[in-house]
């Protein structure tokens, strides 16, 4: 069942074996925000039609390719026709998908890292501002209410002008070659052509990033990195880790890594002010901890009636209830959901084109600066 | 969107300011498993219009009173007519909407305790009986992955012959008279006519007690107990204590309490035997200690490969992205619906009936125990 | 080396294959208030003399018994006889040597349990008194800063009016019959002639007790309690738990275990009161939660200049340098030279002979309550 | 009171005021292992003859100043005469009464950074070579149970092949300039004069940089490094971030800080190979978590029969007893007492005068590569 304003969704990609595909049509739809009723699951017509199936959706409305779905659907009379497509494809897919969609009038909430080259995205960038679509990407992260909390507090100054930051990305699952074994996931997120020129520099890096930008309000100006490749015959990183200098003259690293052996997903954020500090984990995502320089530390929780108005807005239930990544990710479609209706939200409710283009020169600028051992600038668009 | 396998739900209560009709509706749509087609969300026919509307369900399907919608569904085509009933009502409207809709030959899956005497409890397990339809007491923690790996622990021998029990349920949202404020979560749970006989110990004690049992495999054969009214003015408990016996020579405490101020939602729960034991709390769900008489302790975490079946089955994503409360409720509804389809699931695989009775029969015992200062037996079924 | 400051200290107990005689040695001297220049180290004058030569002390002054050690001493002139007795023992050899050490004007600190029965411990409490002299039982857990911290935050009405307290002391040593094997801990603790009538709860049971007492500023009025023997052959408890009324109306639970597999050292203590809670665990004793009612939790950490001076003063070195057990017994020391000096020290700075007595009443009343299933009181002295 | 094995000390600095003079008395004598009997603690005379006086010293054994203490301890019969020396002066005043009392056939145990520059670090290493004396450095946190055990686990491939190397030293202390108020510890190692040409980065860079090549048993190869100075008018570093590549090719990251607002000694460490990983953290020593490829986490804990012999020789009280910062730096001295008398000790039992160049050049190296924004060599000596 969905809600009277539930807002219809067409998805690019998440066919068979998919995992993050499964992720955004349980996010989508968590809050009834959007119901999924079309789809092009794969490049392959058999498969994309094989989980039409198996979601229950309307047979007419499972495309062989992501150019029928857009073309038929532009077609569809506007009561029917999807308001907005999620485009969850390997990277080198998003570019030519989002840019369709946009053309065609279509929302587009799409996948990190936005594409595979600063041009392809500068392209993205110039097509959202032509078409007044609302483009989204889900760098999901940033969705947890104590994410939202951190970035709040520093806002406020409660941890007075920021001096050091540290974010990292650390997993080891890509310890071993398990794109030798045709796993799924390893496979294309190690073969350039799909991933583009970053391996864990685009799958998690930029995430760690993005989370950094985000919760400190400031840019990263320039960097100094270097990537590795740890597993044999692998042809992307599986590890990088950075120096970079902020734009308020702050400093700090942003490190990531897929062959931590025995992590899971151990993305984590510290940023240090003149008056304190916070730090988060999303392993333990409902705790934020705050430092002072002049009394014990805190430990904020989600849920709670007294923090910030952007860290309540984000959570369903009430504190002591875990909320988990999924309702992060949820958060980011409620947001989606919002902007595409033109309602209020959060200031900076949600990762847009121009982070997208960020994360994009960040994979960029690291792979350059490890080439040439020198520091490599990000200017802000 | 729901898929084609989704089952068509009805909902008795959960109407404006109600806390776990949302939880439910979130739950029980989640993995696809039921589709929210119907109800009857207040005693206000006016209301229950209201919370229809909101969620976009057909009018003619929003019911002014739980006897209509279990009449009225009842004459619907059977292609038509909800399968199932979730009633989400105070614990004094459990019984009659239960043995009703079994009647009518509808499933129903109730929020706890399942009802506010042993003789009521009695009836709807031979409503359950007579009916031959599944019956499902949303005891939600044990819905959790790690509670799942733990129970298996215990029964796989892992820590040997159990010997020790602690369990605990600490809140400290009721520290005050929210009831006098008109705080709807308050007011109801702390009047006898709504709640039972049972304040703290209706709420929360009976997971606590739900959940060491489940972990355990073992009964509580006896108890004594302390139970307690720390606000003044307050009609129910909002504290208890209690040392039990447990059907294996075993021994422990359980406690629950609703004024320990600044404790969210503190169910906790410890088992130890001869060889090593299990640590498990709420508020942090995705990991599990283990100790061992004879080396390091072990924090497993959900999601990963080397889990038990039993737990892996319950997690969506891959280790590292935590699932919380939710995810963890919707996982008795998926439990609710494979049972209704007559499919393969766990062994114990959700809360019976009986077990709701057992958790009526806690209240009482622990009641009659802090009466008369002994111990009170809580036979079998 | 020592101070000109330092205390002349003879040691009863101790010799070959004890654990806490070399504790007290570490502790008495770490700060130099005492130095070890006596001791009577053993029943057997072989191994008294063994451990004297072992620590490097004049052999006149190592004796085969502590009697002689209490004569001789006694007959040496003030400028060179000890100040005080350390009495290390098992338990039911602290009652003479203390009474003993008293009558010759020697100050005595003593371990705990204090005495076997409550007889011969109210006999102590009148050598005390009669003697004039300092007498400290060794309920080195109170010696911790943070453990300090915690009872001034109660005491200072930070977390209201004390509405429930939890206390337990889990530890799983003794999970198998070590003492059949002759280990001399496992031994002289499961021998009722020894270690008097309570096992666990002598050797860790009153440990619990008395933090409670100490931190929360109330008496245990009443308890109910069951004791278990879970290992076959065992000749005392290896386990109890309790439920207990407190003097202003609080409860809660003290439990203690020795057959919790795996846990080693788990004394844990919360309080909760109308505004907030503390909760401190000595296997982190550097930390101290405090949990607030209308906001986030603290974590306050020894060692920082905003802490309450109690707790400030018994730390020796800057916050983040962790001190541990040895630091906290050491303290224990410390205010006993202090006593003797007459010095100005913290209110209820050490354990006293009064605290002894409640400890053994404690272990009786648990002991009498669990053989009769009722309601026990513990009349204040 | 002092063992018959106890050997003779004599400390240079550490008078009035100092943080680390009293912390080596305190570990020096932990053990018994030494005994200090003589003491130059002061350049001012007064000064010193007043801590003299407060450690009840024989007066004719506090000199001064050092070159005296050296000549006049020199002529004493050796039966009396000083066995060795501690070094706990600034840093400027390391190098002098090293030499000095090495070509005296003293045994010297230094406080770190060993010296200022590495042409003196030469001179040093040449002159223990020389003398044939004992030489320990105290770096020591190396000297804690669980570091041990982590040296143990990569030694013996437990983790694999070292891929990832994380260290770092977090402090907020010096978030102001407490220098400018005249505070003791904060103006000498502000002071370039005393502290030499690093300012974080030889007081606590040093010791993770040396943490790291004890734990990975590697050596960092080359780093490229930036320093900053956050607090104005802070002569020297108050924070530095380097990226290091290791002798056998693994990378990672050392960053060290004393901005960090609320952070009070956050030394950490994380080793991640090709099968697993470990991570300590100074603020919980006796915690150390064993990550793996393929199964739970571990959580060792020191004090535990099944730990390596190195782990366990470090410890003194049984398991879930913390042992904290003294006790580990106490273990430093024992290992220097050992050394001493020629006994058997663990392999690597103490930081050496090698180990001092090496953190000598590595302050040097991160300041010359946050000079030239290049990377710099560590040539192994």
């Amino acid at each position: 069942m969905t809600s009277d304003r539930s807002l219809r969704l067409g998805m690019i990609g998440g066919g068979p074996g998919a995992f993050i595909g499964a992720v955004h049509r349980l996010a989508a739809e968590m809050d009834r925000e959007f119901e999924l009723v079309a789809g092009s699951f794969s490049s392959s017509p058999e498969k994309s039609a094989e989980t039409g199936r198996e979601l229950g959706l309307d047979k007419a409305r499972v495309y062989p390719s992501w150019e029928r779905m857009i073309a038929d659907e532009s077609s569809l009379p506007a009561s029917q026709r999807i308001h907005a497509v999620a485009i969850v494809t390997p990277n080198h897919l998003h570019h030519g998908p989002a840019i369709a969609a946009l053309k065609s009038g279509f929302h587009v909430i799409c996948d990190k890292p936005m594409t595979i080259s600063s041009e392809l995205a500068a392209e993205m960038e110039k097509a959202v501002a032509d078409s007044g679509c609302v483009f989204v990407l889900t760098h999901n992260y940033t969705g947890y209410p104590m994410v939202r909390e951190a970035r709040e507090l520093v806002k406020n100054g409660v941890i007075g002008e920021v001096r050091k930051v540290y974010a990292e990305y650390l997993q080891g699952w890509l310890s071993e070659a398990l794109e030798e074994d045709g796993q799924k996931q390893a496979s294309w997120r190690t073969d350039p052509a799909r991933s583009g020129p970053g391996g864990s520099l685009g799958d998690i890096g930029t995430h760690a990033f993005n989370l950094l930008e985000h919760v400190s309000g400031l840019r990263v100006d320039s960097l100094i990195g270097v990537v590795s490749t740890f597993v044999s015959g692998r042809r992307v990183d599986d590890d990088a880790m950075t120096m970079v200098r902020m734009s308020n003259g702050a400093n700090g690293t942003i490190c990531c890594s897929q062959v931590c052996a025995g992590r899971e997903n151990g993305l984590s954020l510290r940023v240090f002010g003149t008056k304190g500090g916070i730090e988060w984990s999303q392993e333990q995502p409902n705790d934020l901890i705050v430092w002072s320089k002049d009394g014990a530390s805190e430990t904020r929780r989600s849920g709670n009636a007294w923090l910030s108005d952007s860290a309540q807005t984000l959570g369903r239930i009430p504190a002591g209830h875990p909320e988990g990544y999924l309702e992060g990710f949820a958060n980011i479609y409620r947001a989606f959901a919002r902007a595409i209706r033109g309602e209020q939200d959060l200031e900076d409710a949600y990762p847009t084109v121009a982070d997208g283009s960020r994360g994009v020169r960040f994979i960029e600028a690291v792979l350059e600066s490890s080439e040439s051992g020198k520091w490599v600038g990000l200017k802000n668009t």
